[in-house]
């Protein structure tokens, strides 16, 4: 498969790219909301669009279960099905399957697990979950990998790299669409001798792109930003870089730092829903007694239509009227401003101006 | 005030005619969606425009309990707060607080309530509904009136007329506001001589627009369609009648025939919430199974924005998953088929075919 990335101007740790996937071009550094049951929660494909998102993340486990390969490719995949016809990458479901717990089990070919739904008995293989991403007709595809939660022990982590390892290189053979890009996964914990091993062995392999997993899953702020500039330098320079599962604006900031490129994270849409507001100035809950009579925008400094439509007071009455149009509003709302937070890396990147741009971000969300 | 309505061709019985308010020009018959809570649920004002939506209803009795008089007038008003530029109608909170029956007690003065949000005790008199709504600057204000739930007994709906006559006299000499245009309206539930008397009465009030209240609350439909009739007749021809509370396909295609105006109903949204897709030739539930492998629109005959996006399967899909995705799609699509209703009836009243239209949509919906 030809290479999807081209990387333009770097400034510091900071990288400036280009990803050509099979429906469309995404700048990076990019964040990509989560649309897990083929849906961005409360937005439509239009709104996304117009919130600037280059790129959306699915769910492999979610949709194997519903509504399952059969209706997907009967849809015209998964493009069709849910009507966005840009770049979408698929997670292998290999994290929320790990994130089952006693509903799992291991073996050296694959996991066997039960539907959260209804209970009925699964198996992802290296090659079933390919295959799957592939019939769906993604523009990147996740290999299933081991993911450890922290804190575990190093044995833990030892054997969750092994089985990593042997499951890309498996992925790797399986892997047949000129369609989609297969990227190959990290992991290690924050053992970063086990994440050099990871590294060496997946970037060995020559994927078209590379992800940083295992973050985010109850390890220290501190420890995630050290753990993935590490990990960042581990990785090839011409390749992209995904940090999975980050999306405040300080963790991705730190991380466009270390020389990330790609970000996704339920963060902004989760918030949105529970009322949450996020902005550069940091964020609040918009439920707050005190927004019931204030009458300016959710974040005076975006420009987004939510905020330039809507005061703090409508859409706190909103959520204390449990209306709908609270969740969409403020999903919208954060998703913009991610966006519009890349957006503004990007430039800062190519203007050789990122490290004040970083510290600003970092000084006034602080 | 002026008149705010000028009556154009009529067919058998039905009516071309248009409502020219402080807020822009509506087309009739037409269908209001309702906004409880300064919000149509699911939808926003855009949403509202693309649809076809000329007018909204929103309700007093909500929103003089959330969130009040101070709030809203410190918005700027009604429209301001919620965003939308076109004409509203409020309706007075009468059939809210009849409907609280144990919480609620009458006197010949007005009415004492207590809230359903916080048990708090509120009263509504005629004088201060038609004050509230002034002060939200709505197009079209009705006025406090005495709704009695069907079956009742003459002595109940006989001190009903009596009540609401006497409230509307002390709305009409409340009435300040050249902006807004208040209508009176009608009771007797399905006692002809009692609505002949509410009607003689209330019409020699003079106010610009008359609706018909104390149906759809408990009669058969062939009850309803009967007494609409009987009442559209007792109304001057050169003012706009409302019918309230109205909002299937059948119900308004039959009074439109009765020489109705204007309808509102939660009809259409409460159906796009609960998965209930209203189309031209009936009802469905876009649960049921049947639709999981389906990948034909909503409604084959609808050019919504639903309706050439996306797929039964997909809306199916988003309701199975419990995604907010689907509730927002399916109240666009009903809204969107009543308006495109009543757009067809305008035209097929203007061209002399409003029997073959109404014939057709009956035999089609049956």
């Amino acid at each position: 498969m030809r290479n999807v990335f081209s990387l333009g101007s770097t400034d510091g740790g900071a990288r400036r790219g280009r990803l050509t996937l099979t429906h469309g071009v995404v700048e990076t550094p990019t964040f990509m909301p989560v649309g897990t049951a083929a849906t961005v929660k409360a937005l439509t494909p239009d709104e996304l669009r117009s919130a600037h998102s280059q790129i959306i993340l699915a769910n492999t486990y979610h949709l194997w279960l519903r509504p399952g390969l059969e209706t997907l490719v009967e849809a015209g995949g998964l493009h069709r099905f849910m009507a966005w016809d840009g770049p979408i990458l698929t997670d292998s479901g290999g994290f929320q399957v790990f994130s089952l717990q006693a509903r799992r089990k291991l073996d050296d070919d694959g996991v066997t697990f039960q539907s959260h739904v209804d209970g009925s008995t699964h198996r992802f293989t290296p090659e079933s979950v390919i295959a799957f991403e592939e019939a769906l007709g993604v523009d990147v595809a996740m290999v299933l990998d081991v993911c450890t939660k922290l804190p575990a022990t190093r044995e833990q982590l030892e054997e969750a790299v092994r089985t990593t390892t042997a499951w890309a290189r498996r992925s790797r053979e399986a892997w047949k669409s000129g369609r989609t890009a297969v990227f190959a996964i990290m992991q290690g914990g924050l053992d970063l001798e086990l994440r050099e091993r990871s590294a060496r062995e997946i970037v060995a392999l020559d994927f078209p792109g590379y992800a940083i997993g295992g973050l985010s899953v109850g390890e220290t702020r501190e420890e995630m930003a050290a753990t993935a500039r590490a990990c960042a330098a581990l990785l090839p320079h011409e390749k992209p870089r995904y940090l999975m599962g980050v999306g405040t604006v300080r963790d991705i900031i730190t991380a466009v730092d270390c020389g990330i490129d790609m970000f996704d994270c339920v963060y902004p849409t989760r918030c949105g829903r529970n009322g949450r507001a996020m902005t550069r100035s940091g964020e609040y809950s918009i439920r707050n007694a005190a927004y019931t009579r204030d009458f300016s925008p959710v974040d005076p400094a975006c420009d987004c239509f939510v905020c330039t439509t809507y005061t703090r007071a409508y859409i706190s009455y909103l959520f204390r009227t449990n209306e709908m149009l609270g969740p969409r509003l403020l999903s919208y709302h954060n998703v913009y401003l991610l966006n519009d937070l890349m957006r503004g890396a990007r430039e800062a990147i190519e203007c050789g101006e990122w490290q004040s741009y970083r510290d600003d971000v970092l000084e006034q969300s602080s």
